[in-house]
């Protein structure tokens, strides 16, 4: 099963949406299918997104008519644009799509920008492939074996279309053979981690304890949990951290019973123009995703629902940033600047 | 619209697991329905179960043949174990069929010894209902005018029996003509917040916004919050109190951002065995109310999820507990032992 695959005129990707009932894979040809695909959650998982709107941008360049360099490059922006707006907060997205765009500023003619931009979606995703195994590698040595690991949200194979991040990490280790214990919080209101992560989890034969996010504050004041560890949509340059609502909770109860907070993520996630988290545009979604589960009304009809998709951890309460290039802790602005700058 | 009313030989209650789809009356005449109703949450919240267990009793004694006072006695203790076993951690439902059965050691005939169960019944739910408004009243110079509360599970009338205890302070405030804004968490898994505290808000209009649990932290973070106010299951002589699961998270946030932490309870919540938190029975229930909502599958089958139902608030994380007989704050100790020798 592969979570993301590039069939040459065509991405075929798994339908997170339907995950667990079914195992269902749509193929997409066109810009405006991935564009809906992620604005609909089909696709998502920061990095994941990074990755399809990559293959958007190609798939958008293939179908343009234009013969002129300038009217290409010209069209090729508007449909940056495009997926550009489909969802604010991951860093990836962005990064993935300035990284294409770069790529159409060559002097060729508009038949080779058309395959250079095909070969640079390829080349992201198994850059991005690569960077979550490896992440993945190193976080593991900060799993202790004999270990209860707390995570929230998806973060596996597929939210990454790769190999993970948290998870990956999660997963790395048990590959080592470390006897670890998994609790999942359940991650309303869209159940990520009721219906994705205990999939995987399920899959991957880890064992594992579903929980409501409610439980998280329980279990770690009952000595419970080893460490937390999380993924992330965006990392500012001092290393404050966009995730999934309900990370930054997490953070603070790790923080009042002293276990480690860890934050896996490749370095597409770092944002080098925000100097901290308050800049971090947070994505505001639709009540309906808090009113109704699955399509059931859960609350009395035409009540006022917030619905904020994520939250910001300032980096005082984390303990280490886990990348492909190594683990970073505090300070953090230094270690951050340093990585990119090797990078 | 009354949550509970005796009918002299049984008692109607509003169905609390329809609510908000429909307002469904149940009259129950037999203590084993009063049992099952508890155990199936029809009727639920911590002064609310302490009221039906009494009415419980009283139905029992009615039914019992026996024509001996110590025949009565030993049918009655059998049915008050039968009532005590329905759900374990809230302090009222022990507490009153203590005092119920105080009623059946006056030495009367079996006749009259049934009718003083009824009128003591009758009597804890008067007193119970008079204590809640009593107490809300006394709450409600916490809340500032202006102010925006958040608020956790299901606490109002329904909950209680009579006007409430944290939504009892936030009614009286709302009363009194203070401007409020109540953000309401869902409350996973059985979502008592967005079910039953949503449809009391909206009936009493009380402007409000439904959250996820895991939205807590945000809202509280941006500066938004003023202040968290909770009920409770069961308080301990040092002021430790258990509460529905995810109320200790909301003290280590309120904590982290210096904003007040109440607890609205009326005195026969309060268990004077138990010196700490530390002792108190936490229900452990179904995996099934956390693996599926309403009915309905969000997880993979054959996974195993935890269900606590409460956890406990040690008392340096609240700020005042607001009781019938007065605002009790540290050292909770002295505070409690003042108030129940004083009763």
């Amino acid at each position: 099963m592969k979570a993301m695959e590039w069939l040459g005129d065509r991405l075929k990707v798994l339908d997170q949406t339907k995950i667990p009932k079914k195992e269902a894979y749509l193929e997409l040809s066109r810009y405006q299918d991935i564009a809906s695909a992620i604005v609909g959650l089909k696709i998502r998982g920061a990095p994941a997104i990074g990755v399809a709107v990559g293959y958007g941008l190609a798939l958008g360049a293939l179908k343009i008519k234009a013969e002129t360099q300038d009217d290409f490059r010209h069209e090729l922006k508007a449909i940056s644009h495009a997926l550009a707006a489909t969802r604010p907060t991951a860093r990836n997205l962005p990064q993935a799509l300035e990284r294409m765009e770069k790529v159409a500023e060559k002097d060729e003619d508009v038949e080779q920008l058309k395959q250079a931009l095909v070969a640079e979606a390829v080349k992201i995703h198994s850059e991005e492939a690569e960077a979550t195994l490896k992440l993945s590698q190193l976080g593991a040595a900060l799993i202790k074996d004999g270990s209860t690991v707390l995570t929230h949200c998806n973060t596996g194979a597929l939210a990454t279309a790769g190999y993970g991040t948290a998870l990956g990490v999660i997963r790395q280790a048990h590959e080592q053979g470390k006897k670890l214990k998994v609790l999942a919080t359940e991650t309303r209101p869209l159940l990520q981690g009721a219906r994705i992560t205990a999939w995987e989890l399920k899959e991957a034969k880890i064992p594992f304890t579903l929980i409501t996010d409610s439980m998280a504050g329980y279990f770690i004041s009952q000595g419970d949990i080893d460490c937390v560890i999380v993924g992330a949509d965006r990392i500012a340059l001092n290393g404050d951290t966009a995730n999934k609502i309900g990370t930054y909770t997490l953070a603070v109860l790790a923080k009042e019973h002293g276990i480690p907070f860890y934050v896996a993520a490749p370095l597409t996630t770092i944002d080098p123009a925000l100097a901290s988290g308050a800049e971090i545009p947070i994505e505001q979604r639709s009540p309906d995703e808090v009113t109704h589960i699955q399509g059931v009304a859960i609350a009395p009809a035409g009540i006022e629902a917030a619905n904020p998709a994520f939250d910001v951890t300032p980096h005082p309460l984390i303990t280490a940033i886990i990348t492909e290039s190594g683990i970073i802790r505090e300070p953090f602005g230094d270690g951050i600047k340093k990585i990119l700058g090797s990078g």
